[in-house]
């Protein structure tokens, strides 16, 4: 299996592209820029999106659906959002075809033209506030909590699957508040249940922080963010929280009646992850021989594999596997026991590999004799012989390690690539290298550096973290005061 | 609540127009004919999704996504479907606005123009065939069962929340099949899946047959339904399963090597339900009161509604209350405790009678003397005084019958109005009466007929039930003869 498969050494954006199709997690589709995500790949969403979903009910929040389409002129009610999002919209222009002179082929049916042109929601923002403007008239309908599972559209150039699609699937959480607090806290908040959610279920380190003002969404006044690490040092930006203030409040006039009886604007946050998640677990855990899986995420947990010459050899070993796989089962783990007779066992053990499962359980006649089997790992490749009695126990307490040690490795990972710089050289130097890297440095707080040192290196602020010290120094280009260090890299 | 709102008999549809929204289920967004799911529909959506899905993959099927968007010329590989359905697309033609002359507003990007338009899915047969295209060449990789859930669009120029909106939600399943006969047997077994999600978790009796071949899915040999009665008596098709043939497999060239090694076409099935569902639901239990629920569908199972005149009494009350809702969820139930100070009992009767909460627990501070409460059903609007110590298992008792006495119900409102008709006038005076309901009547077996039928009628053959019986008869139009009766009715 892994024998076409580009290294990572050799071409690590070759190694992605591949190891994404080969895993038969998703592929490019014929309609440019999107994707099809195939049942092994949507499996792990799935186990995704139910995570999320639950955290985000338990901090209050419900779901709903708003529409697909947007009128033009909604985009334009807020003017950063429209400058934002407008070079990036797929636009519907007419609701009918007809047939063609041919007989044949279909035609845009040009009486079926739209008096006012809808696009598909590139984020919803401006339709949200459009029904809230109903919704909202008192302190009482206060604070509102939504948020919602859906497909959006932005018209990419260059695609690369997962990462950057022209349609892609998220959730959009929009909530709105009676006080700036209560949206900040919020907005907070809902980064937080992001970086759990990255460390505790992908288990995948991140920074918490804030973006700078250039790198703000279209229409906040605030963008929370959390950026990973890479296996090439590059940042990924896996999920943003935004802080809006009352720009969309003001923009569709959405008033509420205080406690006190005057009219105030409405305050509002909205947040989201998207299936670029997917590419960041892939690239955050995976190696030279596939998929790598942390066991929270993973479709399958266990896969058994026997190994036999015969029928009778096969019926005995199946009858301990069964036994096994029921047990394991009870566990709460997903066991697949693969019996097909179409395939040798080692191309099983390639094929599961591949595929990221985290333990494959190989039984054989001898295994019989002796009261064992024999146990990988696919984080560490190791392998042990375990007794079939303790199996079930060690396996579970397993998934545990595996969690725990792909987080660490991670982490590990991440620490040996971030680095203090206090000179322009050294920050070059570094950005430049093979390996890359974060890079802790001091920045004037201007947009024109930002932007410069964008052009000279191509590395930009990922984020300025929220944990960040108050220390006096200088900035890297300018050399002007600085209070705090940023955090740069190259990013995806 | 229920003073400004409408009765059944009085006008019907009214009724459930006003029902939808003021139980806060969905509302018409701005953008023509597509709805906004509020949180409370979409929990119950929410319930039906993930029993559904339960369900699905119990049948071995896996989820997967497709792209949203398809080239038009996809369309018009399938001759009956591009008839089907090109004349309600929503087309995009563009990929990009661009700020107007005015500053302010964006309009379409003339130099954006696409070269292809692309149609939003109307449904994804074309889409997914192109892709199957890609991954069947043996044997070995049939079958394939794949479902998607997704958002798709069909113009409408009259619409209707949850029963006929342009956007709207839903499943579709997907297979490809080595052999005719699996393929039948495959959508068959979805229609038996959908029969028994609507007769068992929505409480909803359903007749299960085949479509006269004119209202057959364009581009199916052969398409199963489920019909439902409403309680004015039309007919509602809650959900079809089609038997494709090799017609998408021929479309799209998809050739598969046999055992044997021949190459043969591809056999195919799609199947699908949508938020209509949800109107059905509504339409099936509801009354002048407001929603009726049944327990496996409710967001919420009971609310507890404290009675109290002071301070003490509620901290008291509450005791008991907050007692018994941590033991009703024990048993798997949701339990809202509803201690607002800023409404009345009355009000919060009213409200979650309305909303179809199946049941209701009142406490005061004389239930609290005599050890008892008051258990209110949804259902029956019928009250009880319960021992405290008796009202967990009560109420969880109270679910199965609840949901078990909605069905019993429905059943029987169907039965009382479906009748067998062996004559045009009484055909004529049974569908144009008050009451409607199915009429069991011979048919001829053409087109034709059924199209006058319809003509002079209004009614529709809703199907050929699979279990209707062999017995010679007239048609009831032309007098020709027939071996088995069809059911008509006027339809949603």
């Amino acid at each position: 299996m892994a024998k076409d498969f580009t290294s990572r050494a050799k071409d690590y954006s070759k190694w992605y592209n591949e190891l994404v199709v080969k895993a038969d997690l998703a592929e490019n589709s014929d309609v440019r820029g999107s994707m099809v995500i195939k049942p092994y790949g949507y499996a792990i969403w799935e186990k995704m999106q139910a995570q999320l979903d639950k955290m985000f009910k338990e901090t209050g929040h419900e779901n709903a659906y708003f529409p697909l389409l947007i009128p033009k002129s909604y985009l334009s009610k807020e003017a950063a959002h429209v400058e934002g999002f407008a070079k990036e919209c797929a636009v519907v222009t007419h609701y009918r075809l007809k047939l063609a002179e041919d007989g044949k082929t279909v035609v845009v049916d040009p009486d079926a033209k739209l008096e006012e042109e809808l696009i598909i929601r590139p984020t919803s923002e401006t339709i949200i506030w459009n029904s809230y403007k109903k919704w909202i008239q008192s302190y009482r309908d206060l604070p509102i909590l939504i948020n919602q599972w859906a497909n959006v559209v932005r018209w990419e150039m260059r695609t690369r699957l997962f990462l950057r699609t022209s349609e892609f699937l998220w959730q959009e959480g929009h909530t709105a508040h009676a006080t700036s607090q209560e949206a900040v806290a919020e907005a907070e908040q809902m980064l937080h249940v992001y970086g759990d959610f990255a460390e505790n279920f992908m288990a995948m380190p991140v920074l918490k922080g804030l973006k700078s003002p250039s790198e703000r969404f279209a229409g906040a006044l605030e963008t929370y963010c959390i950026e990973a690490m890479m296996q090439d040092g590059k940042a990924l930006q896996a999920g943003t929280s935004h802080f809006l203030g009352q720009n969309f409040a003001k923009a569709f006039d959405v008033k509420f009646a205080t406690k006190e009886g005057t009219q105030e604007y409405v305050w509002a946050t909205s947040w989201g992850v998207s299936t670029r998640l997917m590419g960041a677990l892939v690239m955050t855990h995976s190696d030279d021989n596939g998929l790598v899986l942390p066991p929270k995420l993973a479709p399958i947990h266990v896969v058994i594999v026997p190994i036999y010459r015969n029928e009778e050899q096969l019926a005995a070993v199946s009858e301990v596997a069964l036994k096994l796989k029921k047990e394991l089962e009870a566990k709460g783990l997903t066991v697949k026991f693969d019996n097909r007779d179409t395939h040798k066992p080692g191309w099983k053990f390639a094929h599961y590999e591949f595929k990221g499962v985290p333990v494959r359980l190989a039984i054989g006649a001898r295994d019989l004799e002796n009261g064992t089997l024999e146990v990988a790992r696919r984080d560490t490749l190791s392998k042990e012989t375990v007794k079939q009695t303790e199996v079930v126990d060690y396996v579970s307490e397993l998934m545990d390690k595996i969690q725990e040690n792909l987080f660490l490795r991670a982490n590990q990972y991440r620490i040996e690539n971030t680095h203090q710089v206090d000179t322009w050289d050294e920050f070059v130097e570094i950005i430049n290298s093979e390996k890359g890297g974060f890079v802790e440095a001091h920045w004037d707080g201007t947009a024109e550096t930002e932007e410069k040192i964008k052009n000279l290196t191509k590395a930009t602020i990922r984020c300025i973290p929220l944990d960040a010290l108050e220390e006096q120094g200088k900035c890297i280009l300018t050399g002007n005061p600085s209070s705090k260090r940023v955090v740069f890299a190259k990013a995806y």
